[in-house]
């Protein structure tokens, strides 16, 4: 597949996500998490792929349009913890089967996009335990959307 | 489908059809010729489903990049004739499905276009016989191609 041919199927794919099943969740008040959004594209497509990442941007407000994350968390971890943990696994994805430079790459372009934008992006160190990952993204979670509040009260009125 | 993934979608089928066949074949020496290119785009994507057009040129170029047709011919019909010619056909595309100002938006499109790049889109009559269009298309694939010398040569050396 051109690299070309990857982006936009991926941008086509998150369009209709994004209008049939993202935008209608959020007008009924539900909570969106999602595994993989624009920032993906950005890092994979762009940073890795090495595409124009003007177009590459232009692409992601071009389909998402406002539906942009309230926060999102990168998981950081580094290609020997990455390559460990996938070991046992036998089914591996395109983007699983590239040169050892490609991950530096992706990596890399994460951690910039953490480092320009602070206010939504929250890098993760994750070689710890899943546990300890859970538990602090729980507290940013937490914090962020000012819950303490509500789960207590919640859990009051039980 | 939404507007945007239809659009990124015949991109991306373009861009591995530009990479696969096209380009090869422009390399061997063969001839191209196809049924609907980028204008295609620019026209029922960008004018008919009203699109940015920027971007539709952005994306039309960040794929065919310098694979450009040397000519392009437009069959110009009206809505009559193009439904009294579709009458029979059972099964119809989604292209073909549309509410009547969408066709009307197309032809524009179509016109403009020929007036736009002269050098390279020729608006043929369509409402004519397939063989008077036929004629009129070989006489100008003749001209600008110079064939003429070159058919008479082979005639020749039968």
């Amino acid at each position: 597949m051109t690299p070309e041919a990857e982006l936009l199927l991926f941008e086509a794919s998150r369009s209709q996500l994004v209008r049939e099943k993202i935008e209608p969740a959020i007008t009924r008040g539900d909570w969106v998490i999602c595994d993989r959004f624009f920032d993906s594209t950005s890092v994979y497509q762009g940073a890795a792929r090495k595409l124009d990442p003007v177009l590459v941007e232009r692409l992601n407000t071009f389909v998402a349009g406002d539906c942009v994350p309230d926060v999102t968390f990168v998981l950081d971890v580094d290609r020997a913890t990455a390559r460990s943990r996938l070991g046992g696994r036998k089914i591996r994805d395109r983007m699983e089967e590239q040169p050892e430079g490609f991950y530096e790459r992706v990596r890399d372009a994460y951690r910039e996009l953490a480092r320009r934008d602070t206010g939504r992006v929250v890098l993760i160190d994750g070689a710890r335990h899943v546990d300890q990952i859970a538990t602090e993204i729980w507290r940013i979670v937490r914090q962020r959307f000012a819950l303490d509040s509500e789960i207590r009260t919640r859990r009051s009125a039980r």
